[in-house]
């Protein structure tokens, strides 16, 4: 149950209302990686995680990111409200729709629930959100760059702060699944072929962590044949990576 | 350049064509977690990553998706080859739209650009890859587990085994940077809140690492006055969180 | 600021799974009509709206809306709880994607906020809340009819229920602005053909109160010269239409 | 039958060409509120709605919505018709997709028919129309307010007009059913909360006629066990609300 | 101006109504392929269209098309008339959504303008409507074989013939200008290299007349260097090829 | 099978970047007239197309317009590449989004699978081809059109060239069909209209090859009984252009 107070969880407060920089924070109101993303993604997955710990996280940060959704909200509606005294070509995205916040980006892009990202297995769910908390980061970064209105700055940095709170959350409910660092997950057994990569872009080749070590390089992968036909890296298969797999949430 | 062969990176064969499972094969063609979302985003990033290593990581992978899609179009063509010998309402989506794949998932939602994830920092790329990476592999297991076609799983489970591998080689890329279990990342210094977690969502609470240890947990929070008006944990900010925050990517 | 309490608004507690129902039910989640589309839409008004009356009925129901949501989760968790005992073909949607609740509607489209229809003014927000219910509740009219369940269909008659009180609350705030009606509202004069009306589909033509009395009806218009050139009905236009638009909101 | 006339239903003639306010007049033909929303969805309904004059009306009105979307395509292109001497920033979008109108919004969304609300019963039909008419106005009054075209002007507040007179015509018919002021129709019964408003979100809260009198407020809502168990109002559940609805449309 | 008469253009009867073919007619009504796309693309290119001919003619079909979308309207009106007595699993869309047409496609897709080709030039606008002709064709050839009902097969061929009548007329508009088979058009010259193919999916592969005579067929395709520098067959430069163009519409 | 080599297909190398003009750039990157839609369309119906010699054709162009991809992100990669130094307002989209190309376009839409023609029928696909490669060509015009950078502009002719190149081959390959200039195809036969043209769009009316000569021309069209009821043109329906469907693809 969703219970509301009209004081916001953290006030914000404008020196300088600047409906153009209005225009860019529905980037993080109505975009791909603002709050109302972060919000109903992590709060969808909480109906079907099973792990009472995990649908508590979830719904704790959820119900954050509502928050900082209003805070966003609030912010626009500042930078707009002296929209009139604005002119025409200023910011017509406003002037067309009104003052305040809308479900749109900064291009005027209607939110869509194609950016959410979830379902099926905790593990996903949980990657996915951290990576939903890094692009909203990026953007906090990209906004912050572009004001110099200190009540509008200090907002906007709490916002990227609370990114990295939730961001290292979700590190640690993954690390104590063990799967902050181990690629397998679900319960369905990989093949052979699992600790290969191919140079299939060639030129500027470089070689890292990546594709190094325990992972095969193939250096001139060619289509059919030319495809390592059998486990190529045997003790790799029976040993470490095969094994870890199994033990996967 | 990309340059191709007609024939395929690994060979597909379905033993029974069955149109309804082609169907289902779209969401891996078409769909939010499909290979041509997989195949974009990586190959996009490639554009502004700055580091040659994970530029070629990037176009190495980018290109194996796009040969994963062609081995997943494969595959629906095969199970839609027989298509004319179906019931009327077998298979209608096919029936109207044509055999072989579609850039629709298996509802017909046309694939759209708001499935990928990209852009201004490559710590966040990676995240997001590896998120996307865990996307596809949960569709793969829940495609795997509605089939009994040989041909079609040994194909699907390779397909799945890939992103594994993909995910493994994004992980090692990210460690290299320190950023895998570092939630930190940019050069926006954070403010004093980022070692706080709030209990906004309450009844059947838990503690875990997520919100214990050095994360302090405010157990009744609420607005305004009550957040945390100042450096909570002085020892944290001075010390390990802060500091290490400068040396982000 | 948001609050949430573990507890749903209204317990919800289904008889007999079946995931096909489940799958109609999305359409309440993350469909056209709704509690989405009503919370966020009701929410987002609440920034622009300068009424404190009004605001504050736009955030009460936006938050029950919010809870109507939850609770129209959870039904659909309840009915896919089983899935995993479902036949291959009965619930695809929900083998591909997850159990549980997603933002998409029966049909598998994507939520997007053109759904919203709001801004600039609270008379046509307030006009679009009463639509709004009225697609929610046809809606849950349809669902109700489709499903035998005990538990599932005292919880879906209550939503229906809720969204009567919420149009009667819309038309009450209305009312009180003489806005219900009254079709005038903003400060643009009209002209003077505001009292004509157009028998511009032929054939069957019906004579009703939206084409009669004060109504003027053109049985036979035509293009440019054979427009009402003036004022067609002096009394109205001096009158009661014209006056009154002066002191609309 | 659809039938066409080159003159237009009234002519329209720009004064002075202005490429940027020609993009924000696409509002009005391939954005939410405009035209095209209106013509289609009116129009739409008259293949389902039973009653003859209803159905009279949603057409005459439907055939002069495609006129206005007439009108304001020939206003873009008359708005457009000098681009080429116009400067290279000052109106992107037709240098790049081509002078005259296009079904895109002045953001240069594509329109869809997400827009259009409409299905299965006739009262939700006729509020879907009244908040389209109301959403239309408002665009209208944005677009007026930034021209000082004479011409335009003329044209935009006839068009602005006609939406007052076609939502004249809908709430007439509505108040002709009785629904105009009547929140039940349907032959669902509600339950027995449908007297009840909740003060969901706390701090500023207000009285009004939409929360007091024949409806009972809750001040402190609380999950499950607060919820109101029975009939709270008796009077009222036997009396005119209940009654009420049984005669509903 | 449009005008409207109740009567069809041309009347449809359905024999045995059929929810499960309305749905699939949806294509037709709400889909890409389908008559909306047809009308609202030739109409809105006559906005821009210099030549009062073609002008005329893209009107003149534009309404044709307006007409057969309210046929297909009408067939789908006829095929779900029957929905209450139909099993609940059968037609669940319209059970949902109400019975009758709505802008969706068959697998419940909302119609986007991004079905639309159109823009900035006569012959671009042409190619792009013969294309959409033969997209429209080939679906309603698609629903002719999926039903056995006389009367809606009646209707659809000829609604297939009509887009075969409107194909040709665009061929001949398109001939009259010399463009049917001249790929140039606009007012910029080509490079060297308009007459070379490249064999850049190699295997199976087949020489015709796209890929050899004038067209000179470059086997093995490379980066940079490999590119031809310079007019590769100077004599189709000088004459036949480049010259034509200059003529071009 | 896929490759990739890192160098171009043919280098691009922009003289003075402009974050202004790599937005329009956009367009051919992401947008409806783009490299991506090109790509995939003429890609994914190879998996459908029977003919080995048209698939092949398919897939080298498809190949070529992944290249033309490249490229124009590599031109978007250089214009934005000074963006640290541009003015706040000048290039917002990239300073929200990160520099470098994106998957939207110049108007910040994302790129969506409606763009794709495609499906069923190999002349149904070259004919969506030509109309792909008009749209593309119209808009390297307009941006050709805009800019005055040297190396911007060799790389944008060269782009265009090609789309008459694929233009061409496209009409050679429907043209060995016989399919470039008759608009029959498929199996169903034409009913007895498929040589009637009507003057729906009344004023301005004009003759031209399209509606005369075999065409009949329906100068007052009207619904029903006036529709031609029988075969008009006999010596039509049983002579050529009836003979000549049978015969179609």
């Amino acid at each position: 149950m969703f219970l509301h107070r009209k004081e916001l969880f953290r006030s914000v407060s404008v020196g300088t209302p600047d409906p153009q920089f209005g225009q860019f924070l529905l980037e993080q109101f109505g975009g791909a990686t603002g709050e109302l993303t972060a919000a109903l993604q992590y709060w969808v997955q909480s109906f079907h995680v099973e792990d009472a710990g995990i649908r508590d996280m979830l719904q704790d940060i959820a119900v954050e990111e509502f928050n900082h959704l209003e805070m966003v909200g609030k912010l626009i509606a500042q930078h707009t409200s002296t929209l009139d005294q604005t002119g025409v070509y200023e910011a017509p995205l406003f002037k067309m729709k009104g003052i305040g916040p809308h479900f749109i980006d900064s291009c005027g892009s209607a939110w869509t629930a194609a950016y959410i990202n979830e379902g099926g297995n905790v593990v996903r769910d949980l990657r996915a959100n951290i990576a939903a908390e890094a692009g909203a980061r990026q953007t906090y970064e990209a906004l912050i760059k572009r004001t110099e209105d200190a009540g509008t700055r200090e907002a906007l940095v709490h916002l990227l702060t609370r990114e990295i709170t939730h961001a290292n959350m979700f590190m640690k409910a993954l690390n104590a699944m063990g799967k902050l660092d181990d690629p397998f997950f679900g319960n369905i057994e990989p093949d052979d072929t699992v600790a290969i990569t191919f140079n299939l872009s060639q030129g500027e080749d470089v070689r890292g962590p990546w594709n190094s070590g325990e992972l095969k390089y193939v250096a001139e992968p060619g289509p059919q044949g030319e495809f390592p036909p059998a486990p190529i890296n045997p003790d790799d298969e029976k040993g470490k990576v095969k094994g870890e797999k199994k033990v996967a949430a």
